[in-house]
């Protein structure tokens, strides 16, 4: 699928930070791709409509979950855990994405999961370490980047899970069970 | 049932320190039972019986998990998790313990649970506080459980999560649901 296709589909569903935020999710998705020997158009696909849902109405979201089952578990999470199932849900119906590693990509990059693929880290990645992400920590973690995918997703849930714990804020099941199976153990 | 027996029963079942310990989470127990309208007797019972299984061998809860039907899923996790269950089996099966309550209490004492008991909040709470705990924050959670016993099972479940993601260690699903439930939302 076209860069500039989809870039158009995404630019006036989004703010001008978050736009600008894809576009590093995109190019970090790319060159993680190239270094991990995964096809770089299919990470490009999934980087641009990550966060394609971010903006939609909550309500509107609930309603998709609902009638399509994207899963009742979602419902009480709000937006932020429901945009990456909507994400997958408007690339497969209203774009023709059918590449299910594309759609899981999308689907998980805000929680994680167990049994991630190559593809699903490496935009789980891209998202918390392009170039416009600033919090303590991130160099590390673009350092990490650079020499292990699996560490890198290691380091990735940890800091995500630390961070949610120190700011006192709800974790989603899944995150817990990568959280966990990224300790080491097979829980 | 007479706290003699009891204490007689688990004494050569656990290290001095142990005991000693256990000794401790009886005391605060009955003391938050009698401040919160618990039953004292209950409270004694469930925190003399907390610990009983603390030392048993790993492979020998397994085994009773399993032929009990205790939960598969507890089997991966060791004892660190299995000994509230099997303390419960136990009381049930060798002290004839038949007040759900109280087996509940030792059930989830080191995990906790969406949905706990008064009596349940309580164990969970002085097993976390009595006198013998040392560690950054237990003055904290001291005085906040002569206050309010639902804050206490708040402030000791955030401390416990906490402190499993500060140093690394795998979190139990009943803890993080425990600890997303008193976050305030209904998750």
């Amino acid at each position: 699928m076209d860069r500039e296709t989809l870039l158009n589909y995404i630019r006036p569903r989004m703010s001008e930070k978050r736009y600008m935020h894809t576009i590093g999710v995109m190019e970090t998705a790319i060159e993680l791709a190239n270094r991990y020997g995964e096809n770089p158009e299919k990470a490009e696909i999934a980087a641009i409509l990550h966060d394609v849902a971010k903006f939609e109405d909550e309500e509107a979201m609930r309603k998709i979950v609902r009638e399509e089952g994207l899963g009742e578990r979602l419902l009480p999470w709000g937006a932020e855990i429901m945009h990456g199932p909507i994400a997958a849900y408007r690339a497969k119906h209203e774009l023709g994405v059918q590449d299910e590693d594309i759609l899981n990509a999308m689907r998980y990059h805000t929680t994680g999961r167990v049994g991630m693929s190559r593809l699903e880290k490496i935009i789980y990645i891209a998202d918390m370490i392009e170039p416009s992400r600033k919090f303590d920590g991130v160099e590390a973690l673009r350092k990490v980047a650079t020499e292990d995918l699996t560490k890198a997703m290691q380091a990735c849930i940890y800091h995500s899970v630390k961070f949610l714990v120190d700011t006192k804020q709800a974790i989603y099941p899944l995150s817990i069970e990568c959280y966990n199976h990224y300790l080491g153990e097979e829980y």
